[in-house]
């Protein structure tokens, strides 16, 4: 016999809604001062439940902190059309992915944890290095292409601090057109022009 | 007659005592992992005494919020050279005082206390449009300037997180000379050339 359909989720409804939450919290308190207790009370689970799916607070986390979209999609599509039009491309898909409420409060979530704690610094570090960088520097395949991937992290991480943590006016209330236009071209350099010029 | 000199400071070494240490603390830690207990550990002092002093944790952190160099000398220094050669004047100015241990620990505090609380963030964003971006848009005197200054802001904040907080490699040991040469162009076109081409 059916069971009625409740407010509370099932056990995988509650895995999900716990690690919803943490993902919120993460985001909105940072790393520090979310805690167990106030991820359990965003999820509406006992604490102990928490406890139970994830195990301390750090494997939460490693559990959560994910990229919102697939990197083995979307850099090969990204290096897919022109070359010269690679950092328009790449702009165009940040701005896309921040303005998703869902994929922003993550993106957002990732560098206040990095900024946060050097355990999360450092595992931010590892999802870049594995699942980000590497897959860039095989499509650019040049000799420096770890930097180059490096200094275009450098610039997105800085947008995300400038326009959603720290809140610059006018860049934070600026229209994504305009944003794409204003970082693009310096986004382009850093992929495929000399790095060495300055 | 002369008290013999001790350890301990007097009023005023403990005042410093107690900054220096909060700033390594806020630095290190971070806002939120920075307590008044351990700036007191660090400073060698008892807790009562950072209370007496500076009154809570928050209005700690506003007492030691402020950038290691002054602006009001520093713009106009950069500003004075050709325009031409201003992403490189104000990239290796960046890069020297990154690479002053007092001075990285006051950046990187900033930027650190920035991701870690709204509350922070509002006084950094203060601090930088008060201090550094006025001065910035009044030199560069254009209709775009705030937003100039903003994207350079993104930039200096991103190379911060991406070498001292994140640590990326390669970009974290590459020599000052090739990140000043990496990332001057960039600053230069945020800085002069037209933001709406991308």
């Amino acid at each position: 016999m059916a069971r009625p359909t409740g407010r509370r989720p099932g056990p995988s409804g509650t895995r999900e809604a716990i690690r919803d939450a943490a993902a919120r919290q993460f985001a909105e308190l940072g790393y520090d001062r979310a805690s167990m207790r106030s991820i359990a009370r965003d999820a509406e689970v006992d604490p102990a439940l928490v406890a139970h799916f994830f195990g301390t607070k750090h494997e939460l986390f490693v559990d959560v902190v994910e990229l919102p979209f697939d990197p083995a999609d979307v850099v090969p599509a990204l290096f897919a059309g022109a070359r010269e039009e690679l950092g328009r491309r790449l702009a165009d898909f940040i701005l896309a992915a921040l303005a998703v409420p869902e994929a922003r409060r993550r993106i957002v979530g990732l560098v206040r944890a990095a900024a946060s704690e050097p355990e999360a610094a450092k595992m931010v570090r590892e999802l870049l290095s594995r699942e980000l960088f590497a897959r860039i520097v095989e499509q650019l395949g040049v000799e420096d292409a770890e930097l180059r991937a490096n200094l275009v992290g450098s610039q997105i991480v800085g947008l995300v601090m400038a326009r959603h943590v720290v809140g610059l006016e006018p860049l934070a209330s600026l229209s994504d057109e305009a944003v794409a236009r204003a970082i693009a071209p310096n986004l382009q350099r850093y992929l495929t022009e000399p790095l060495d010029e300055g």
